[in-house]
């Protein structure tokens, strides 16, 4: 059986392509890992419009529920391995099965990176956030922590300068990486004190964040500050190491599209969401590049075969 | 007073980009003339996700709410007649008053063409439909009508075909003026009657439309055909006619944007949803430009000004 599409991953974008391409009744598979994407790491989303206020929990109930309307062909729990391509098919080998397809959308997302220590975990959505503009007006008049002095971190703590009255930068290196222009700004501001040589060890609170442990990388000295909230800006990881020697990535292993279609390098596989290229990753953009992404191929289908 | 941005126009993507400016604090004024767009036109809309099925006013009203919940300035009710560069501000004339802005985001959309006869109004809604994509799932089983034998009108027919049992294009010209390979399959189908030189009427019916009456205009017969549906394809319209010889616009009067910022010719001008040139129009599209607008805006600003 040759599917017209597969969409590998089952975020915003991948569940936006699906209803997409179920209305051009295009016969489609969707293989998702987990079927949640970092949304569910927001516990309140309020800039995705038509939602004021929502979990990122139950802005992903709503999607599924939405994408459940129609009749799409859903892998849950399977992990894509490799994809091969074959004359002008793809064969999809995952975990457990191989399917083939004239057409693909990559929708794999991203992941912010964690710095993996004692009660990360436990504080996500109680304190700790890694999506700035999803999270930050939650602490407004808190004293918030960002984990990370590159020019993300140097960036989320010069945008909560509107909203806190004291936010901490915790760098691990001896200096802020961040361009220059950012420094000068950060180390101007009377309400961001910047710590450097600063290994960050473990959470503390009760119901929420109320501690950071951290240790002094010269003295070896172990110290504590006190916040309500904190973002960890470390870099995200696209999930695209499936996808190696097939199709273009940049430096940062973003899938290079074509904005105005979605297409990849390879003619028949495209892509959306917080995977490919964009500066920005928001939610209600990937959604947009989902139906794009369907109805361009959709026109490819109708050309090519 | 110099706002920081003005967005000029009210639907999906100025709404959004207002939701986007607003969390950056970006001092923002919203002038739009009635706050609707296209969306307003469509009574069934089930490809915004989040939304399995909403009508085109309520989902409006859901937008119009999320954006009550931030501090924004709207002008309602107010037309922006003529926009005027001065250095690196822009002066804003609306039928009532003027603004001045250092950043201005464009999302005024288009509109269809309508055909202007007899009860057109009346069966908005009711059978008679502007949009497919949004539409067209609600004829399945049905018999339907195209107006317009162009590109658009016979593509629409043949998407239709996988719903419909019976279709009709009704084009004024004396033959479809379609691309070849398109007036091949449309003639090839046993499903699609074409009938050139129809000039259409008027529509009847009581709640819903069920007949178009046109004329043959080559016998001047007046005949009718009994229909549960009526697709309008016969072009859209930005509106942009308040931009030329200002910003860079496409043959079809389109803005010309660049799909990774949604900048366009002009320095401190960006622009979002149906009124730039991308082949497909789409709510969630808008919306999702319109999000990339105002962050990209937000980034105008911190380095320009």
């Amino acid at each position: 059986m040759v599917y017209d599409l597969i969409i590998v991953g089952g975020g915003p974008a991948g569940i936006t392509a699906g209803i997409y391409a179920s209305r051009k009744k295009l016969k489609t598979l969707l293989i998702t890992k987990d079927f949640t994407g970092q949304v569910e790491l927001s516990w309140n989303i309020e800039n995705y419009p038509g939602f004021p206020q929502i979990t990122g929990h139950n802005l992903m109930e709503n999607f599924k529920k939405h994408l459940q309307e129609y009749e799409i062909e859903i892998k849950k729990f399977e992990e894509v391995k490799k994809i091969i391509k074959e004359g002008n098919q793809f064969k999809v080998i995952t975990n457990e099965n191989e399917y083939t397809s004239l057409s693909l959308i990559i929708t794999t997302g991203a992941f912010p990176k964690k710095l993996d220590i004692k009660n990360e975990e436990k504080f996500i959505g109680h304190g700790i956030s890694y999506c700035l503009t999803c999270d930050e007006r939650a602490f407004e008049g808190k004293t918030v922590a960002v984990i990370g002095g590159g020019n993300a971190g140097a960036e989320a703590a010069l945008e909560l300068k509107t909203f806190c009255p004291k936010i901490y930068i915790l760098e691990y290196l001896d200096q802020l990486t961040c361009d220059e222009i950012l420094k000068e700004e950060v180390l101007n501001s009377s309400s961001i004190e910047v710590v450097t040589g600063a290994e960050i060890l473990s959470f503390e609170g009760n119901e929420e964040l109320e501690k950071i442990i951290f240790k002094n990388r010269k003295t070896n000295e172990e110290k504590e500050i006190l916040v309500n909230g904190c973002f960890v800006e470390i870099g995200t990881k696209p999930n695209t190491e499936f996808l190696e020697g097939l199709v273009d990535l940049n430096e940062r292993k973003e899938i290079i599209v074509d904005p105005k279609t979605m297409a990849t390098s390879v003619k028949g596989i495209f892509a959306a969401g917080d995977v490919c290229n964009f500066n920005h990753k928001q939610i209600i953009m990937a959604c947009g590049q989902g139906a794009l992404a369907a109805l361009s191929v959709y026109e490819y289908l109708k050309t090519n075969f």
